[in-house]
């Protein structure tokens, strides 16, 4: 059973916390603790090797707690997602086939794409697909039907799985902390349109990719995780886009991975990660 | 401050800890701790934001814990080693390089070569440098010289820098878990002699570098780190060595740090490494 | 258009088949030449700019090579393959995917599997999936009736894609340096059953794949490539499992397009891979 | 004997070269060729198995080539160098280092540093060392200098190692394509000024070094190479300056091979590397 807390930092926070486990006879296997100094803020994960009822643990350690605590224990397991996309496909079918095998530790509600180029791929893993084609002049009906799927499916997350086109901050803010993107660079290099171009242009040695949440400004969300593939003079600027398909599902599964196992705390502008 | 601790397992272990802590009002901003289920096997690592005499804390954490357990509290921030070398010189380098500029996190106190031709550099860096030439046919006292050397200086960890002899189970016993070896592969391939020439008749695509505890068993003790970089056909069994320098150099570094920090606990063949 | 030659090496061999090349007024855009000077070997592969018939040119260049010269002129630009699996999904799934949006370099005309487990995602990607079910008592069948089906479908290279069965010195002999595999270990650790069980026990700080041709020495053909992804104390042998299915999956994704685009040559019991 | 070789492109230059080396009776073990087809420029380097005298050779490549060719035949083997230092340690013994045991491939001539802490570690590897104090009011009287010691060296390349002065266009242009610079973050992202205090302020998850010419635009120079490590929230800005020396270090020293080795050809903002 996993049990992960937020709150204001304070001196006996794990004796309060473990305090409370300890009498109910629950053994920590695995513990990260991690306090921002600067932010006098407190981060943990607990490994608890026996199950216990949520309902009850949770008033316990509230208890011993602040008000700002955030406390989850045993949060569910498999978590809730919709997925939304343009027309690549890589990302996309790594989270259908893993979802197929239920090893994504989540389940896809539905995919949303802004063209109907993936609803096949969906299909072939029964996975309904929304068409929500985008008329340019008119970005606030696409904005409300989007809305409107994702209300009805109410997901714990929603991931952006190479959709291309930038969501705004009214909606962004009606699901905020639950909103992660691949970014296809290595933030904050290369953040906004063509990366890849750019990267070329520039003759850099490694390209890369960036997964994080989404907030109001772009690609200047909370960093989950990024990683970085070497590439050279022979790579054009088509063949870093196709090298860094591999980056890019490789560190979107990843983050979500991350994510979907509680390990990810966000606060502020930055996240806490216990890998 | 830090304190490490490792002992058996059982409910209540990091309460009690705790709450040792959080009655000296000591604030704890960092905490690792993980279970060996199957050994039934605590360690911990806490780093407490103040302070505080280690011998009083020790004795009141001591008294919550069993008597197998052992305790370190602030355990001493300057390691003192002793380095053994035979003729290559880049991981001797690094470490004297390291320590003359005060970033070793440890002191050294000699070096001991069984050739000379590493006196030199130790002698610009005012390092103490004693040769203890090898007769083949006289292992014993071989190693009763070194062993004299190695006592007189009393240090926290011999560590073995490219040293290109066997130590007899009879030495390695006299100081168990305290001689940290650079292996010239990721172990457990190519254990034992010529790995890289190994290597190359293989015909890998990476060689690798392994840091280990010294044990009786030749290449097997516990591995504290270990990396990799990629090779290919270009390289020759000479340009694998020249290459290996680097990962070996790197990989010994890291282990230092990790040890020198009190982040490896050994427990039988195996570490638990707090990065 | 590619051009790939390897033929026994003498003073003049670039200059022999640039001088065809220049003499067509075919431009060379990337060149790799190598010599395995201790072989007295040479390969090259030539990117050229334009295209010509490939039935003259290769005419042409083996008009200026010794007789043992292996030339292929505009190698068929996609290959054919036939898979083999057992119940593990991750690297057929990640195969089927890039073939059903044409990026793997390779049509993929049939899947083989010793058990059913993988015949439902076969399906859902319109490849057929063929059932040889392995009756112990009889491997002699077994391998007839694979090889009847992998006959008819004339395939340029059979991928082992987790297939758990190892297959007899006759076989292989029938399809040499066409069978390519991945291995679930940095070879040679950990060569044979159960490496990650292997690499639990060994406490190693790292896990790692390795695709490679199969030869009548089980898991000692020429290798492709291999990588490997760091672990630690946290990892039981069933998270290493876990874990190593994404290195698997990635590092056998890389060795096909390495020999899909032409750029591996094999020679004795090595390759030379021109990335 | 290393060839390399520069020009525009034109169909049978390859044919040209060769046949010039084949008419000698040279050997080519290995040859890497690239052109950049949308600048239409050509790029060569040619390891051949023989020596030769370099002057013949090189007149009969220049016979068979445009007049814009740059021909180097057997390259001077051991460059010479002038280092740049401000105080930071790291880049400088490890360049000491390699200089001392003949492994960098290069002299170092002397070391320039615009503060004197760096005195003494020149000195115990008997390198000269010249301060050149910076009166911030007189960059002019500065950098003439530091030009006029540079130039009574005469070096092939000036190394600006961890050197924390902006060099002015005008002394930048009096070495074009020969100063390189170390820079502590993976370009484009933190150019300019203290780069990991940033980086610890965008939450990346990685920090990087990229080593690259210097041209007047500060940090837009031609990146021979560059490498990332990972960090995390445990990381403070100073803890990342730390981490971050582990990778300058690493990544100005294979810069600095591949330079040597004449693998690395500019040509306007980019560099081709035969690695």
């Amino acid at each position: 059973m996993i049990i992960v807390i937020q709150c204001t930092d304070q001196v006996g926070r794990v004796a309060a916390i473990s305090g409370v486990l300890s009498a109910e006879k629950l053994n920590i296997v695995s513990l990260r603790e991690h306090v921002d100094v600067g932010q006098n803020h407190f981060y943990m994960r607990v490994h608890v090797e026996q199950d216990a009822p949520a309902g009850p643990l949770t008033e316990k350690l509230r208890a011993v707690l602040p008000a700002d605590a955030i406390v989850q224990v045993n949060p569910q397991p498999e978590k809730k997602i919709v997925v939304m996309v343009t027309r690549e496909y890589h990302c996309l079918a790594d989270i259908l086939v893993r979802h197929h095998f239920k090893t994504l530790g989540a389940q896809v509600l539905c995919v949303i794409g802004n063209h109907t180029t993936l609803q096949d791929i969906c299909g072939r893993f029964d996975v309904p697909f929304h068409p929500v084609l985008h008329d340019p002049a008119d970005k606030v009906n696409f904005e409300a039907e989007i809305e409107t799927i994702v209300t009805e499916h109410a997901p714990d997350y929603i991931v952006l799985a190479k959709f291309m086109r930038i969501l705004s901050p009214g909606f962004v803010s009606k699901f905020a902390g639950r909103i992660i993107n691949i970014h296809h660079s290595f933030l904050p290099a290369f953040a906004g349109a063509n990366p890849y171009k750019r990267a070329f242009e520039r003759g850099v040695k490694m390209i890369g990719a960036t997964a994080h949440f989404v907030t109001d400004e772009l690609d200047e969300g909370p960093i989950i995780t990024q990683q970085i593939i070497p590439v050279n003079h022979t790579y054009t600027a088509t063949g870093m886009v196709k090298a860094g398909r591999e980056i890019e599902t490789a560190v979107l599964a990843r983050a979500l991975q991350l994510v979907f196992e509680d390990r990810v705390f966000v606060y502020q502008n930055k996240t806490v990660v216990f890998e």
